[in-house]
């Protein structure tokens, strides 16, 4: 409410605030995300179970972040290209030779028309069996390096640089919005290199590029290290990750980076004359982020009253709400609200103009406040009358939680924007980063780590991620999954000290980071 | 070649100039279309039937083009969404029931999971068939007409103005790059409004937008009307297109707005209270165009020499080619591109920056400088150690065919790019418009009209566009396409004259525009 909403007649008892989201993090996470995605207008289920209507304000958060990448991907001199959707089963059967474990929920396509039956019902014509079922790409590997087969001849012909936006799908028998859905979309990296150096710089650089975009965009404080066999990408020498706590304390696993060795390019037949004149076969590499990214932010930003978006990346960084109940004043009260947004638009933040909009519907101005803070919007100002006749509005930093209202001159809430965005930027980061500091433990001795993963506070969550040294036995890490959950995040680059392993007293070379996951 | 070229010893007699594509346009025109994708690096085919790899160059056109188009659907109150891939197979019962003869041929999922047979080869796994089987996308209008049924109740909730960029799929048994493939991307718009008027305004309101991008990014020129009867979209009440002609005298569909009154909004349940309290149907739009654009421009545009892109969308504007082959001079001229680069850099054309790239591989000046002109980008740059010297450097206008060259002093080539770019934009679009003045006639006989199209001329091209009045009849019509294989692509709204039909000798609002199509 702005400076003019009329003040109630006589001071009431203060009532205790309710929070917008039901239930609240504490009460039930898991439920209280599901709240904050519905609330937030982020997206929502739809009837084919597992696949999600990403709605205007998730797309437009997507844009925002897909653009932001997208322009880091072609900095690292990466190329767009754009593959079929569609992959022959029998390329599957050439991968599953070359490697273990590959994922088969897939989706399958083996008719291409539809009739109507004997029995006056649609279904698939009979007479359009597909020779071959087709699968719908659940990563497109194999496909892309089909083409590359077609594409390399000799060494001059590498390194191939491109990347792909698309959606993909696998199967999901448990979904949940954005974290785990049958579709999503993504981008994927595909490279092929001359050398195994330059195969493992290229991953690297692209684990560096998620790192800068989750911290510098996203506002998300990540570990960043190598995967443990059991956990690699089947198929892969090396992944590497970056992990992100979420509210719960649990790990997501926000993006990751794979040097495929020799392996894809022997299934795929991506071969090349060296500068020796010999026949080799390519390295290549894979690094993909997705939508997932998205309920990531949610679940380490938002608080008990909707989303809280990372400036840099929210679709309307300020939206100005007119309050004009009434109508003498109303047009005013209109015309300055788009004037200040005017102003505003001419301010600069990172590079580029400022999204804002002016919020004019016709509707009440509690409701229209509550629906921009439950979406996470960065910057609130509301202006009325009594405002413009002082010069003054009142400006709300979402960061600084849903009540918070500055009333300042309106030359300042201009000039000060930028600053004002780059504050919520950091003030999440920080937030989150203090968040995970606390919940990270150091621990060494196995009793500890069973205590700090099984003892749980009055909020049912356990005690978060630890650092543990282990001595790199897979049985051990099997053991702690049955037992705990809980399994090796990653092995972090930042982790360099030896040590001695609590779970089997061997020497171990560094702390593996453990932690439950998504 | 530049200026620093070594000449050869003495003159040679002139021989004729080979094309770089065979065969020519006026050779075989659908087989130089194909050599002219494949020779500009636009796309190629897939070892998926129907489906394209669309390469580097081809993806950086396609985003151009996705770019501004997308600012001028925002520009004009539209949001992004992304609804769900797979479409239940009930939808379309409830589609058939309301629409008659949609299309049919579309990919079916039957399974969601692969697994080893019994013969030791990949299949569906038979404990895996899903209860309903689900339709990869042809069109979303179902699938976001259940989502818009969901989210409106009262006329408050709208108008809804969505867009989605997508992948969609409909079987192709006769593919062809970008004009006919079974997997395509394009944007889908789908508005529901309260009243009729409105719907109506948004359906002519985003043909127009169509037909600027066309015109003002494409270098199409367009026709601009409404289907009959016979060419509308299943279900809907009237269909807007843009029209365009290409090489071959024939007619492309380029775009189409369409009007859906309230049929699928009673098929999908999209009914509100409106303002006096009763229950309504929404009335519906929806419109869009496809990759198709892609292959349009180059059947428009391209040359017997490979593709010409108009310099709005083309991803990359002025390309520098330095020409060093001596070792002693190579580091100078390599720093003078990539300080002429930054210079042109710094230009702007259109409110954005010119898009400008340095050749640096190390292959022969010829080899690259050909590949730049089968792939049309707008201009060539080619600098060389006497360049250097003189401060000159030759630049060539792609639309000026491909051996057209100006040496210039080098701050004027940097000055006049902007104007340059302009000009060959309007180039491109300039031929566009002679060629389809040329080749469209108003014709007022049957006699006449049947001559226009059956007559060939030494080329065995047909005549182009007729101009002719029609009674309104589907029979004609249909006797018309059964003899010529010519339809009327669009009743244009430029025509508004009365007169006399020609083949039945009644009376006829306007002119039709008649073509043979893709």
């Amino acid at each position: 409410m702005s400076a003019d909403t009329p003040k109630p007649a006589a001071p009431k008892p203060a009532k205790p605030i309710e929070p917008a989201i039901k239930p609240t993090r504490a009460q039930d996470f898991p439920e209280w995300y599901q709240q904050v995605v519905r609330a937030g207008d982020l997206a929502e289920n739809s009837e084919v179970r597992g696949c999600m209507v990403i709605k205007p304000w998730g797309c437009g958060l997507w844009e925002q972040m897909q653009q932001a990448l997208d322009a880091m991907l072609k900095a690292t001199g990466h190329q767009n290209a754009y593959f079929p959707l569609f992959i022959p089963l029998s390329y599957f059967e050439k991968e599953a030779a070359h490697v273990e474990g590959f994922a088969k929920e897939c989706a399958v396509v083996t008719h291409h028309r539809l009739e109507v039956g004997p029995d006056g019902k649609m279904r698939p014509a009979p007479s359009a069996q597909l020779a071959e079922p087709l699968v719908v790409r659940p990563t497109s590997e194999t496909i892309i390096g089909a083409a590359y087969a077609r594409w390399v001849q000799s060494y001059r012909d590498l390194p191939i640089l491109i990347n792909q936006w698309a959606n993909v799908v696998r199967w999901e028998m448990r979904p949940r919005l954005f974290l785990r859905t049958t579709e999503f979309l993504w981008q994927e990296g595909h490279t092929a290199h001359e050398t195994e150096k330059e195969a493992q710089e290229e991953t690297e650089r692209m684990l560096g590029v998620y790192e800068t975009f989750a911290r510098d965009w996203l506002a998300l404080p990540v570990f960043v290290g190598e995967k443990t066999e059991s956990e690699r990408f089947p198929g892969a020498v090396r992944t590497l990750c970056i992990e992100a706590m979420v509210q719960d304390r649990k790990a997501i696993q926000a993006g990751t980076s794979h040097y495929l060795g020799q392996n894809f390019a022997k299934a795929s037949g991506i071969k090349f004359q060296s500068r020796e004149g010999r026949e080799e076969f390519a390295h290549t590499t894979s690094w993909g982020v997705t939508t997932r990214l998205i309920g990531t932010m949610v679940m380490a930003h938002a608080d008990d009253d909707g989303l809280c978006l990372p400036p840099r990346v929210a679709p309307t960084q300020v939206v100005i709400l007119p309050v004009a109940p009434k109508e003498d004043t109303r047009a005013a009260v209109f015309e300055a609200a788009e004037k200040l947004a005017a102003e505003l638009r001419a301010q600069t933040w990172q590079g580029q103009p400022l999204r804002v909009h002016v919020d004019r519907r016709d509707i009440g101005g509690g409701t229209k406040s509550w629906e921009w803070i439950k979406k996470g919007c960065p910057v609130r100002i509301e202006l009325g009358p009594r405002d413009l006749a002082q010069g003054t509005v009142a400006v709300c930093s979402r960061d600084q939680g849903a009540r918070h209202k500055e009333f300042i001159p309106q030359a300042d809430a201009v000039t000060g924007m930028p600053a004002r965005l780059g504050a919520v930027q950091q003030g999440l980061y920080d937030r989150a980063l203090a968040f995970r500091f606390e919940h990270t433990r150091e621990i060494g001795t196995k009793e500890d780590f069973y205590a700090f993963f099984t003892a749980k506070n009055e909020k049912e969550i356990h005690g978060g991620f630890a650092l543990a040294h282990w001595n790199g036995s897979p049985e051990v890490e099997a053991k702690i999954k049955e037992d705990l959950k809980v399994t090796i995040r990653c092995l972090p680059f930042t982790e360099t000290t030896p040590g001695t392993c609590p779970f089997t007293g061997e020497p171990s070379p560094r702390r593996a980071l453990w932690a439950k996951s998504y």
